[in-house]
C-alpha cells in the first residue's frame, strides 16, 4: 500500500471512531460546536485569508480564470457568510433520535423506527472553500463525521479551516477527528477514499458532471449524485399566458447558471401563436437566445433552429430551447426521453391535466404553476441542503438534515419469542 | 460490445420502457396482475415441474449436495406457496401514490412528497426458483420493473416462470418486459446487468457474502447488500433470567441457520455464575456447542475456549460463543467491534439502560426483552420482505414494498416565482 493510501485509510478509520462521539452527542452539544465554529472562524479570520492568499496567489501564476478566482476567495463577506451559514445550521431541528409512529403487533411487541446519523460521509469537491465549513456543519448536526476532500487549489484555504474547526470541536467537548480535510492535493487520494467501504458510509461528489461520474463508476461506497439539471416549463391549453410568461421569465432569467433553471420551453401548439411572441420579446430584452422547433421557428422568424443536441442541453446560460407540442402526453414524453429527472413545472388552469402531470412526470421536483427555481432545501422548507440528487436511492431531490440520517427499528418487549 | 452485453443492455432499455407503465398502473391494475400470475403458476404446474426437472437432472448428474438439490425442487408444495405468496403480495396497501404532511411556505407554495416507484429493479440471486416469483411480486407491487438474474442451475425453472409471468401480465393489461429473466448461465450476464446505469436503479443482491462483494465491487448501479447477521444478546445485571433463558434459547435454536439467529451471547459478570450453568444445560439438550472467553470457560468447565475468529463469526449453526462482560458500556463496545449492524438484543429490568442501548447500539434491528429472530419484515409489520439491508444508505434493516420506492417534491403554487 502506497503512503497515500495508508493515509486517508489512518483517517477513515479515526472518523469512524469519531463518529460514535458525534452520534451520542446531544442536540445541546452539537449546537455549542457549530457556534464554537462560528466563533473560532471570525476570530481567525486574519490566519484564515493569509492561508487563502497562498492559494490565490498560486491561482493567478497557475493563470485560473477570474470567475475561479473569485470563487476561491476567502473575504470579509465570506467570512460573514460561512459562520452566518453556521449559526443557521444551529438554530434548525435535529433529527436524529426522533422516532415515528409506534406500532403494536399481536404478540404486544411495540416497534417504532428512530432516525439515526449514517455514519461517516466523504464529500469530494471543487474549488470553493466554503463548501468545506458548510458540508462540515449539516454533517455534524446530523450527528455524523465527515472526510472534506476539496479542489487542490484551495488545499491551503482548506487546511486552515479545518485546523480551526478541530480545534473549535475540542473546545466544545467532541473529537477534532469529527471533521478531517484530505491533506494533499494528489489525484489518488480521491481514489484511495472511494475504496474506504468499511469505514465510510456515504459519498457526496459536488461539482461537475465529470467529477460525478468519475466518482460514482470507481467507489465502492453508495454514492448520491446529482449529474445535471435540464428543467422543463410545460405551458398547457388554457393557461393563464400572464402567468406562464411570469413564471417561464423567472425560471429562465432569474439565475440562468444554476441547475434549477429552465433550459426548454414546452408550448401546448392551441396557446403557442398567441403566447410566444410575447414571451420572445421579453426574453430577447433579457438577452436569451432561443433554440426553436421548426414550429416555433415558423410563430418566431429569424431565431436559431434547435439541432438534436438542444433538447438534453444543459446550457446554464442565457439560451433556450423552445419545442411546440400537441398536447400534455407529448410533452411529458418530451420529458421523458430527454430530462434529466430532476425539475419540471407545468402552468395550467386544468384540473386534471395538473394531477397526471404531477402524477406522471418522474422528476425529484414537479411543480405547478411555479418557477423551476423553487427546488432548493430552502425554498422547499428543509431548511440548508447539502446537495440536490437526482438519483433515486435514499433521496430525491433537494437534502437536508433528515437526508444525512437514516432510521432503525427498535422493538420494545417484555420476553417474546418467535414460535 | 459481445452478444451478451448486447441482449442484457437491450433487456435493460426495455425493462425502462415497461416500467413506465407499471409506475402508473393503478392499484387494482397490479393487483389484478397479481393474481393472474397466481392462478397462471396453479394452472401451469406440470409444465413448469417438466422445465424444474431439467435443472434437477442437470445438478443430480452434476453431484450437487442434497440440500441444494433440495432448495431447487419445484414440487406442488412449492406451487401452492408461490401462489400463496402472490395472494399475499396483493393483499398488501399499495404504497405508490400516497403523499407525506403538506406544508405552506410563507410565499403560500404547498408542498407534500409523494411516494413513486424506484423504476428498474435487479436482481441477482442464487439457486431457488420461488426467489423469482416472490421478488417479482414485491417489485411489481410497489409500481417496478424487474430483471432477475437467478442462479445458473435454475435456468430452465427461471425461464419457464418467466414465460408464465409474461403471459399473465400480457392477460391483465401490463407489459411482459415488466418482468424479464436474463435467459442465459453465462457469468458475464452479471457483469453486463452491473453497468446498465442508465436504465438501472437499484440491484439487489440475495446470496452468500461472495456474491454480495462481488456485486457492490463491480456495479455502477446502487445496491442494497446484506453482508452477514453477527447478531448478539446481552443479558444485563439484574435481568429476570427465566425471562433470559427463553430469549437466549429460541435467539440461538429455533432456526440457526437464519442471518437473525443470535451468534454471541454477552452476560454481565454478576449474573454469570446464576445464569450460565443453567443456560449452558439448556443449550447441552439442544446440541449447542459453546465457545467461551476465559471466565466462561471457568464457570463452565469443559467447553471449547473461544479464539479470536469466534468473535466476528457467523455461525449459521448451533455453535455459540459466550463472553462475561463488566457492564453494558462493555457490551456496546464488544457488539461496535465485532457485530455486523444486524440484530441485537439486552435482556432488562433497568430503565435508562434499556433507554442507552436502544440509542447506541449502531444495528437495523435494536430490541429490549425479545428474541433476535424478530428481525423479519413479516414479523415487524412490513408484509412480505425482500431482504435486509445491513447498510445505512436507503434502507436499513427489514426491506418491504415502502422499500422498493422513493419521493419526490410536489409543489402547487398559484403563479409564485422567485424574487
Amino acid at each position: 500500500m502506497s503512503t497515500i493510501d495508508d493515509t486517508i485509510a489512518a483517517m477513515a478509520r479515526r472518523a469512524r471512531q469519531a463518529a460514535r462521539a458525534v452520534a451520542r452527542a446531544g442536540t445541546e452539544v452539537k449546537n455549542a460546536a457549530l457556534l464554537e465554529i462560528a466563533a473560532a472562524i471570525t476570530h481567525e479570520a486574519e490566519e484564515l485569508c493569509a492561508e487563502n492568499a497562498k492559494d490565490l496567489q498560486a491561482a493567478r501564476a497557475g493563470g485560473l480564470p477570474a470567475a475561479m478566482i473569485d470563487r476561491l476567495t476567502i473575504g470579509s463577506g465570506t467570512i460573514v457568510g460561512m459562520a452566518a451559514g453556521l449559526r443557521e445550521v444551529a438554530g434548525l431541528p435535529d433529527p436524529v433520535g426522533s422516532c415515528g409512529p409506534t406500532r403494536v403487533r399481536p404478540n404486544g411487541l411495540e416497534i417504532t423506527r428512530m432516525r439515526i446519523p449514517l455514519g461517516v460521509i466523504g464529500i469530494i469537491y471543487e474549488s470553493r472553500p466554503n463548501v468545506t465549513v458548510d458540508a462540515a456543519a449539516l454533517c455534524l448536526k446530523a450527528g455524523n463525521a465527515v472526510l472534506l476532500r476539496g479542489g487542490s487549489e484551495a488545499l491551503h484555504s482548506n487546511r486552515a479551516l479545518a485546523a480551526v474547526i478541530g480545534r473549535a470541536l475540542a473546545a466544545a467537548g467532541l473529537p477534532p477527528a469529527a471533521v478531517q480535510v484530505v491533506p494533499t492535493a494528489d489525484r489518488a487520494a480521491v481514489n484511495a477514499l472511494l475504496q474506504q467501504e468499511e469505514w465510510i458510509d456515504l459519498i457526496i461528489p459536488r461539482g461537475g458532471e465529470e467529477l460525478i461520474r468519475f466518482v460514482a463508476a470507481n467507489s465502492k461506497i453508495p454514492v448520491l449524485k446529482h449529474y445535471k439539471g435540464v428543467c422543463h416549463v410545460y405551458v398547457d391549453e388554457g393557461a393563464d399566458l400572464a402567468m406562464a410568461e411570469a413564471v417561464c421569465f423567472n425560471a429562465k432569467v432569474q439565475r440562468p447558471g444554476v441547475c434549477n433553471a429552465m433550459e426548454t420551453l414546452l408550448v401546448h401548439r392551441a396557446e403557442a401563436g398567441r403566447f410566444l411572441p410575447a414571451m420572445a420579446a421579453r426574453f430577447a430584452g433579457a438577452g436569451v437566445e432561443l433554440r426553436g422547433c421548426p414550429e416555433t421557428c415558423r410563430i418566431l422568424p429569424g431565431i436559431v433552429p434547435a439541432v438534436d443536441a438542444d433538447w438534453p442541453a444543459e446550457y446554464l446560460d442565457l439560451i433556450l430551447a423552445v419545442k411546440v407540442v400537441s398536447g400534455m402526453e407529448a410533452a411529458i414524453d418530451h420529458i421523458a426521453a430527454y430530462g434529466s429527472n430532476h425539475t419540471e413545472a407545468i402552468v395550467t388552469r386544468d384540473y386534471e391535466r395538473a394531477r397526471r402531470f404531477v402524477r406522471e412526470v418522474d422528476s425529484s421536483v414537479v411543480l405547478v404553476n411555479a418557477s423551476t427555481r423553487f427546488n432548493d432545501g430552502g425554498q422547499l422548507g428543509l431548511g440548508a441542503e447539502i446537495g440536490i440528487s437526482t438519483s433515486k436511492l435514499h433521496a430525491f431531490g433537494p437534502m437536508g438534515l433528515e437526508e444525512l440520517t437514516t432510521t432503525k427499528f427498535i422493538v420494545l418487549g417484555s420476553g417474546q419469542i418467535r414460535t
